[in-house]
């Protein structure tokens, strides 16, 4: 299914994200590297953590007029700056649209979402697919003309199915995954090839309730909020940085059922959100948190 | 688009909605009535405005066991006790599912969320057209198996194609109508002939910014929240029956392209709470305002 | 310092709390039981928990013109309905004023808040004392002339200073105890006296940070959102039946004194629902879980 | 009443608010100008309109070892380069506690939630004196050892009673004006002579029902949410620039009452924000609007 909008024109522009330890003129110096450079600055928002004394940044400017060339602003930043002040940095263009994989298994409502995102245009991105280990959602890729690829997982044939994931991941270029409600443990194996590249949705307030059955336990547990949290995948299982969460009321007359009900609505906004601050690269990754920006 | 999800095996049950001026003893005649019947309460609600003196009740009641048919209960309960209690009342039946138009212009986020749910049978609903005054959406009704009729509206032909409108729903027996982001208002004429069964979606938190562009009115302000919300069409403009609203918060960062997408997602999930409870009949009207229950 | 208001003129009414094993027409039993001795019914709302199968009710009446009299009520309902019925029930009446006694250490913000509702009369309750193990809030009980007993509590003298302090409540006749952020564990001795009748405020989103310094296991976490939990106290450390929660937004930007700040607003009005709650008698406490009625 | 907490030792810092055309650069020229006068900086917050093309900025750094003498900061930097960039700007220090008055009528909820919090030591801020229209809250006044002055104003009387106060502001150097549910409206002379310098609080979600009864109101439109906006007061009633709103869900259950009741939780904790916003200089307005860093 192609988009139904017409996407706008995008600008083309470089995206710098960086972290560091702080020191004075870190933010100084950035703005007149890019400055003096003649570049026209779109976007320029930091942090620093004044307890672990780092520094964050994320500037975006427009690449026409800039004196550097694109191929070489990478080598020009290293040199002139990152290298000095210890910087931990990535450059990203606005021209090169990250492509992401979704995995599903049988619930749809985050696959629903985000396809009917990337098909009115929303997101700047590709999907060049679907990992399910599930046919049930075969109909809705094709429907939104995506390819499907049924694994199936078993304990037993994990490994293997994981490698033959990663061949296809490889071959399709894909630069994230989303897991849109995937009731698969990822390996650390698979986990580790794809650092801070993995997003997942828990359906529970983390880290109350990690693990199955969330929703039993909250209800068990008689909360009256319940929530939903995207976070990057690392071995830990829930356990990875948080990106974004989100929660709504409940009482007594709410069921499991209903519980389950109302928290769709929840994970698959909480998740898209995620997805879209990933898109956007505007998100810093450090010690097992996120700087999210605006 | 088929259902990918098999509907769970639905309940043979009577919903009893009520309104009257309250006296003594209403609750316990109605329940007296159900119970001495045989008939089973899976669920009742009840509300009594003390201020305006008016009871309202909602209760549900299964079939089976139940002492009078299904086709007299109507006449019973007339005679023997709402006629009597000056009762305002209506039946309906579990099994009996409703029958659900849309009308779009050319923003599709309400759309897909709607045919989202419909897909993977959130909801007992029947939706057999949609309606719209652009072809913008076609191609979305298309792969979702949904009758697509092209109407374009103009001041000229606005009664000639409102009654072609008209036509078509009687034709599908179409019981409720949902304005899923629809840029055109209905002649008073049309809106009378579906009192409490349209329901639209504005996208501001009214009575603020009713009208046109609320979010650049919003902005305008320079409002620290912004929301959404739907309502049952009068013909007041953006002045009936509020079904369901929600907020979310913004800040001077947020321009009017970016209120715009937080918009969408309060849109859509405000628009498919109201419809969803509409279909539930869980909504009472009285005097331009809802008594909505849970 | 006496009430800054004229209080309202309080009617005179009767409550009914009720849970019970459901079964057909208890709805209209007890409806029926008020009705035909002219009660006046001015509150009315009930739950089922139809997994669990049991029935909650909360009805409020007139006692003007009711046929029983108020001393004489407990005896017959015992005796016609609730015998029969396996029920569980209370009766209070809107005149006895209930007597809360409110512990606290050294922070203030909870303390104030249930003062200054106190003081401006929106609270029908009498607080005749503060128990502290600290004397920093003695000026503020002054100011509020509110009787202040400094019981400073160590793991030596914990059981003699727990007997002097049940001692105090029983010559105030204290009826509940609200901790208002009192940093000592109670005894399993202590808690049993009062069973659903101490209220404490833990500040975080239970069951997520559990115990000490939730502030700085949220931001080690990375969460984005914190939370206050009003519980009842049990002897399971922060393991009661919940009251209420609310939440707040917070960031990357949010270190602990910040989300200890913006939490102290949370606990204050989170603690002062759920103590509005139980003055009002709205909760029902089954299996560790509450039923809060509107 | 004096603070029940030793305050924490403060930094000896400078605070500089600056909005200006945006132009390349700004941002550097800044940082530069401090980091070179060894200024170390604790807090940086900037924010370009692109569409208004406006640069905002707050910058705060420590005067201990930097180069410039505090009194002659300002000179300082206007002449290196605010006059160039044709800055609006403010320097701000620490050391220089604001005073503020507060205006009051009948209702407590807000005062004593702002007194609690000045006693508690939380703000930054001496409060020599309420003023009042009516002697209600005479005694909140005495207990919390605060001057009270009471101000009776009708329409005869406004312009002297206004002078009246005028001159008692300027007698106590009061810096700025919170309106805690004061239930007068000021004069456009009184409010032009403190500019973005009086804080409002409104019952209602701005610009929704603006003016008298905005909860008869609401409960009128049956809106099934309700808020509160603070605000900048401008000679343009309920019109001036917004600091910080809320709101809280509402239902058909609740009468005026009712609203007036969740309404006062509201109230008092959005006036308090947008008063801590005031007092740590953390708001720029331009054009009606409110810039509030983080």
């Amino acid at each position: 299914m192609k988009s139904i909008k017409q996407l706008r024109e995008k600008k083309n522009t470089a995206i710098l994200l960086i972290h560091c330890p702080d020191k004075q003129g870190i933010l100084a110096t950035v703005t007149e590297f890019l400055n003096k450079n003649n570049g026209n600055i779109i976007y320029l928002d930091q942090y620093v953590d004044r307890v672990e004394k780092i520094f964050y940044m994320r500037v975006e400017w427009e690449l026409e007029g800039f004196d550097i060339p694109a191929d070489k602003i990478e080598e020009y930043f290293d040199t002139l700056i990152a290298s000095k002040l210890e910087m931990d940095y990535s450059i990203h263009f606005s021209k090169q649209i990250p492509r992401m994989a979704i995995f599903v298994s049988k619930m749809s409502h985050c696959l629903f979402d985000i396809l009917s995102r990337y098909t009115a245009g929303e997101w700047d991105v590709e999907i060049p697919m679907i990992i399910s280990n599930h046919m049930d959602l075969e109909s809705v890729a094709k429907r939104f003309d995506i390819d499907f690829h049924y694994i199936p997982v078993t304990s037993e044939n994990k490994a293997e199915q994981e490698a033959k994931e990663i061949e296809l991941l490889k071959q399709h270029e894909v630069d994230f995954i989303v897991l849109a409600r995937y009731m698969q443990v990822l390996s650390a194996d698979f986990v580790d090839q794809f650092p801070n590249k993995i997003i997942n949705i828990h359906h529970s307030f983390l880290p109350a309730f990690a693990g199955a059955k969330p929703y039993h336990a909250a209800h068990q547990r008689g909360v009256k909020i319940i929530g939903a949290t995207s976070h990057y995948v690392t071995s830990e299982l829930d356990g990875g940085p948080i990106i974004e969460q989100d929660v709504t009321r409940c009482s007594h007359i709410d069921t499991v059922p209903r519980l389950v009900r109302k928290g769709r609505d929840l994970e698959k906004i909480v998740l898209s959100h995620a997805v879209f601050k990933h898109i956007q690269r505007k998100i810093l990754v450090y010690k097992n948190k996120t700087v999210v920006f605006n």
